[in-house]
């Protein structure tokens, strides 16, 4: 489906071939198995224990944790010159995928050092990336993003963490986060807190946050860990799943002595942050996939091996049974998985080659256009696939049934892990507002036209297929009235009816997310003719049969979403609160 | 909404008044308070373990099922000359949603028990009524359901158990049973097994079943638990939820000392168990209504009181923070939970009302027409209302953010309770293969004729309201839609197309669900013209905005679900295995 030549036609990726890139794919493969899979249960069922102000965890997590940094993969999309591999953030993103489906919890750990190691090298000073973004790409500090507090989750303009100036861009930090993964443990030499505070006098709001690296341990002149800083453990958070991944509230200057350093200018902080939080977001979505991708396999697994009942119009009860693939609702629920987890996979891994594109490709070469789409298209992808994979393990739990329900089978943990991604990094109803409130009219529409046309486009070439036609048309008229309904609701917002409009805007983000991933099947479809795949019967009928269930089944929703946007239904907003 | 004087005008309620009612309901009301509700959360954290063989339970179970024996909630509906307080069964499930909603695992314990002694009243001798029946009404004995084994869960013509005559009506019995709630304890003196076996040389597949009395201790003459039977258990099953509740793998005869008596005669022993599964079926999908209502209530309160944000056209940061209940996406959550559970638990108490009248009433009061009626919407309450009180767990959870994936808040161990209700009692795929296999057409089609007369009858007389009115056109438009469409699927299947038809039998049970819960709501709607709460401006509004909200968000999807069943959608059947 991807241009994987466009990506290695990059000045950055001068050098990289296909061939690493699958050598790197597989070795993330081989390591998952060996040393991330096996863990995966047992992180569950012992969860990291807070131990004399210390976090404990299963031996497992710091040997797979290791293997992940000395294999590189910590240093993957790093530049050479950092000490990383340079390689496409589309293969570090199906990298981090593969170790996400075997284990969730133990990848977080370096996925989120990464994260911060990223976010440094984006906006902090050569001095500062030194001493803390090297050591996080060699594997010996780790890293965390400090943002939400007990009484603003969703609203960061009312975090109260205070930087005081002490001189030298040195601050004195007092506040409290909470819910912060990987906070405290003992895998690496130092943490490095990446902190968004309010320096004294700051403005009001989102306007008034600045970013503060802290470190768990502060550095001496040779930039070795020395002295503890004052980041305190105050307690873990004990999740539903998740749980190999500590969670954990953390307070700072509690004693009145935590210093951090300003990243960046002051009150450009949460400008920071959602250069990094946007691809965090689609690692979000990428990680429900993965979930949701286990679960469907799992159960495919089950629902062929179980033998159990008969056809319905079978009357002979001495026939022997047959596998519950047979039966047509056992299908409908694998087909409801895969239609949801393969099409988000596509989705993703899309979002991930233009991530590529936008960072490394010049303006000529349709960068800014590709910029807008790929902001577009973030919260579909966080918001979007984390609720249909959701939908995804609980079909799987469904096939499984009883067994399913047991802890003595994978996929009621797969539900577990996957139900945070709904909520975090922006809950999805953030989402819809930012993709509508924001994303939709930015640069004057130009995202979501990018989107459209690229959608025409595929759809026309995809109309020269008999057996795609009658899809293709389809999902040309979907994104028509897709195009029309925006102009509609942008309009209405810009004539200042704000509220009522964004009251809809989880329809809004389903639609687009059902436009998007039936976009995925078409484009996997035509992409097919031209595979050497073509070739296996089975394959081809797969996917030719999932994009059928989906455009039959699933995607004439769409036709209520747009109804419900067009007529600004009022049935949240019209509510009074004493009437809940 | 229902007419509890219709019910109280059967002779078997003579003496019966609503004042008694309501006491009963407010004594289960604080009995669950105070002794249901305070160790749900240990109950989850503190699984019952297999130790030497026993099985050991937190004392707070023992206690709490004491006080319901005790209190006559476990002969609550029993006849008063079986020691029962001849209650209506109506009553009786409002009181048990109560307990189910405090605490679903402990209430599992008597509820299984009152099942047994049900399906003993209604199927067994005199005899063994006096000595099975009795002593469970009595508080004493304790009772299971012994269906599934470990090959045949959903297919209960495939079970292997044996039974072979030993004389005296007796049996031995040679088997393993699986899923067996409440299997093994120590809460009473005995256990009274109902398992299902095939006595040697019976007919292969479900005409061969037989029932059998199986006790963990065998009674002597006068009638008290004496030596051990041959049960023994093989081992628990750990769940993702309802941890509180037992549930075992037993296995009979394994020394070849197991006795059994069989219960009525021989090979009826399915369509026997189905006289009690069918009331059990209304049971599942009243707990799943429970769990929904608790997640729901936990959720708003939630939503009055946590502070985040401001509205969308608010752009003052220094603005305080307002309730989250005045987004509009927080809002939508709260609907769409409200709009599942209460619509539910109105079908779910009106099904109840409808075994009271079906039990106890006679034939020229309209019995016959009603006891088609409940058959037909037994399996909508198990799995329209297991499937959609589920994702309102789901959307509690949304609301509550970070707080509701952490284990101190409840929301999480609602979804995880409320996981097992889609599943057992008959998954609900198989919920949806018995209402358009064989409830739609049951008596030449007389229960779906009588829902949908109903159902017009309610949009008639709604239609004489201004507020009403569009609602109730809306509704009937649906109800005469699936009444064409039922015809056509009836059609199809006299014609031989069973397999193709049944394919889609999930959106056909999705669809008359949906259509019974905006029956529901239009009739609360109704309901409240002439209740003395239509004076209460917040419960009219809530109730009327609920109702909007379900009819221009939710129901227009039954238009999809019945084009998809019109066209008889083959994506499910299509697909070749291999294209898995």
């Amino acid at each position: 489906m991807l241009d994987i030549e466009a990506l290695l036609a990059l000045p950055r990726y001068a050098g990289q071939d296909r061939e690493t890139l699958n050598q790197t794919i597989e070795a993330a493969h081989q390591l998952a198995l060996d040393q991330y899979l096996p863990h995966n249960r047992k992180s569950d069922l012992q969860e990291p224990q807070m131990v004399n102000g210390k976090v404990e965890l299963i031996p497992e997590i710091a040997a797979a944790v290791a293997a992940f940094n000395d294999a590189g993969f910590i240093g993957m999309y790093a530049d050479t010159d950092d000490g990383g591999l340079q390689m496409p953030f589309l293969a570090t993103s199906i990298c981090d995928a593969i170790f996400a489906a075997a284990n969730p919890g133990t990848v977080a750990y370096p996925l989120l050092a990464r994260a911060a190691a990223n976010l440094l090298k984006a906006h902090a000073n050569a001095d500062q990336q030194a001493r803390y973004m090297r050591p996080i790409i060699e594997g010996r500090f780790f890293g965390t993003m400090c943002l939400s507090e007990p009484q603003a989750g969703s609203s960061l303009g009312d975090i109260k963490t205070l930087a005081e100036p002490i001189g030298d861009g040195r601050y004195k930090i007092r506040g409290a986060k909470m819910w912060i993964s990987a906070g405290d443990h003992e895998l690496g030499e130092n943490i490095v807190h990446l902190v968004l505070a309010k320096i004294v006098g700051a403005p009001p709001g989102v306007k008034g946050i600045s970013l503060f690296i802290v470190p768990r341990f502060r550095l001496d002149d040779e930039g070795r860990p020395a002295e503890r800083n004052d980041v305190v453990l105050a307690g873990l958070n004990h999740k539903m799943g998740q749980r190999g991944s500590v969670n954990t509230f953390l307070k700072f200057g509690e004693n009145d002595d935590c210093t951090g350093e300003l990243v960046g200018e002051p009150h450009q902080g949460l400008a920071y942050m959602f250069h990094m939080m946007n691809e965090e977001r689609i690692g979000v979505g990428m990680g429900a996939v993965m979930q949701g991708y286990v679960g469907y396999r799992y159960s495919l697994q089950y629902a062929r091996e179980r033998q159990q009942g008969r056809h319905a119009d079978q009357r002979d009860p001495s026939a022997a049974p047959v596998a519950i693939i047979e039966h047509a609702d056992i299908r409908r629920m694998l087909l409801a998985q895969r239609a949801a987890v393969e099409g988000s996979f596509a989705l993703g891994l899309y979002a991930a080659w233009l991530v590529d594109r936008t960072e490394h490709a010049g303006p000529s070469e349709g960068r800014d256009e590709e910029a807008e789409l790929l902001d577009l298209l973030t919260p579909v992808i966080k918001a979007w696939c984390s609720d249909h994979c959701l939908r995804a393990n609980e079909l799987a739990i469904q096939i499984l049934g009883g067994y399913g329900y047991t802890r003595e089978y994978p996929v009621e943990q797969c539900y577990r892990d996957n139900r945070i991604n709904p909520i975090h990094e922006g809950s999805n109803g953030i989402q819809a507002l930012d993709l509508l409130g924001r994303k939709a009219g930015q640069a004057n529409g130009r995202g979501l036209r990018a989107l459209l046309t690229r959608i025409e486009q595929c759809c026309a070439t995809a109309s020269e297929f008999d057996d795609l036609r009658a899809h293709a048309e389809a999902l040309k008229r979907y994104a028509a009235a897709l195009g029309r309904t925006s102009a509609t609701l942008l309009q209405a917002m810009a004539a200042g009816q704000i509220r009522s409009t964004l009251a809809n805007a989880h329809h809004y983000l389903q639609a687009v997310g059902d436009l998007c991933i039936g976009w995925m099947w078409l484009w996997q479809a035509l992409a097919l003719k031209r595979s050497p795949r073509q070739q296996e019967p089975g394959f081809v009928a797969g996917k030719l049969g999932t994009l059928r269930y989906f455009f039959q089944v699933e995607l004439p929703r769409i036709e209520h979403a747009l109804a419900l946007l067009a007529s600004a239904d009022d049935s949240a907003l019209s509510m009074p609160v004493d009437g809940f």
